[in-house]
């Protein structure tokens, strides 16, 4: 086992150095680019297929999905309207990486884009060493989640620049506490944002779209 | 990238030597080990502080409970009544490992003890990779989770023996199918039991005591 970390460094570095291009030409692009990041069934495909329903006509969006095994997601997010949908089945792999999400992108026309989602394995533990060349990764945290996860997995948290508190319709029937989960989070990520919202009500996804919009313009304007 | 493959079978195959170890004594003592597995936020740690509620008097039980960070489950499993609970802290990393579980093991007194209970990491992919010694895998479907779950995450669901539909209250509430997650698993492991419960109403709690009984019951049996 002595081995194990100089390789898991090489690993990561060689990781690091494709995430680092990816950044370069989505900041050339003005390209917005979200890694989204929870356990699995926090609800992260169902708020992307919400704001496809919503947003598709006016914001060309791209997505990545990512899932162990299976294109489900993928083929979710097509029936939701999104027209530039690609799925990563990693095939055991507990995450994504650099390299995956390059190897699409190399192959994708990113040309007008306004927006590129990579929606990851459901997993809070080892997509959070991975840069994905992102300008920020998105947590999900599902009320029927416990409430003290920010404490049980903070490196997610601490790299993480919005959480979205998810599935607040079953607030009234969980023992979940939306005042503590954003106390937990802060204590780990003080810049952290936060976003209460239910895809299944409606509830808080008006604010889930202002903040997509405006994050998408101050991008666009950083690449002037 | 080339060397990972073969140091990440050196590791797994270290691990496997120790969890063997693991096994032979459980076997001597005739004492029944789980490892419980799932997402975070599945209701493991709820369901086990059901279950001291319940059996702690007839039953001696050994906890062991993994967290990448904190000790808040073992915690809750002694504020439960556990008078035997071991906190593992992995600090980063994203499953519990045979040596881990070992070295717990190696200062505890299992003498007269009927039950061995590893709580995982919640995690849905990487915990299946580590055998632990244990009898069997206990893995966990919430229904505000995917009922695709066991096609996206096979090699966890290959690998246990029993799958805990969890927090069956919440089914009105939830587009979740039991018998469809069911087949899901059924798909992927022909041979899984399945309990459906609900740790907080208590339906189905009978079913999961009567299961733990039997099968401590017949490791027992085996060992005389």
């Amino acid at each position: 086992m002595v081995k194990k970390i100089p390789v898991e460094k090489k690993v990561l570095s060689e990781n690091d150095r494709i995430a680092g291009e990816i950044r370069s030409r989505l900041k050339d692009l003005g390209l917005l680019s979200l890694n989204l990041v929870s356990s699995p069934g926090s609800g992260k495909t169902t708020l992307l297929e919400k704001t496809l329903e919503a947003l598709s006509e006016k914001l060309k969006m791209v997505l990545i999905a990512g899932d162990v095994q299976t294109d489900n997601d993928a083929a979710r997010l097509v029936k939701a309207g999104g027209t530039d949908v690609h799925p990563i089945m990693t095939r055991g792999a507990c995450h994504l990486d650099a390299n995956m999400v390059n190897k699409v992108l190399v192959e994708t026309s990113l040309d007008g884009a306004d927006l590129l989602i990579i929606e990851n394995v459901g997993n809070l533990v080892c997509p959070s060493s991975y840069d994905l060349g992102e300008d920020g990764k998105v947590v999900f945290v599902s009320v029927t989640e416990g409430d003290d996860k920010p404490l049980k997995y903070p490196g997610m948290f601490r790299r993480s620049s919005l959480m979205i508190v998810s599935k607040l319709d079953l607030l009234p029937h969980c023992q979940f506490d939306v005042a503590t989960v954003i106390e937990n989070a802060r204590t780990i990520n003080n810049d952290i944002e936060v976003i209460q919202l239910s895809s299944f009500t409606g509830d808080g996804m008006d604010e889930w779209y202002r903040w997509l919009k405006q994050n998408i313009q101050d991008k666009k304007q950083a690449a002037k």
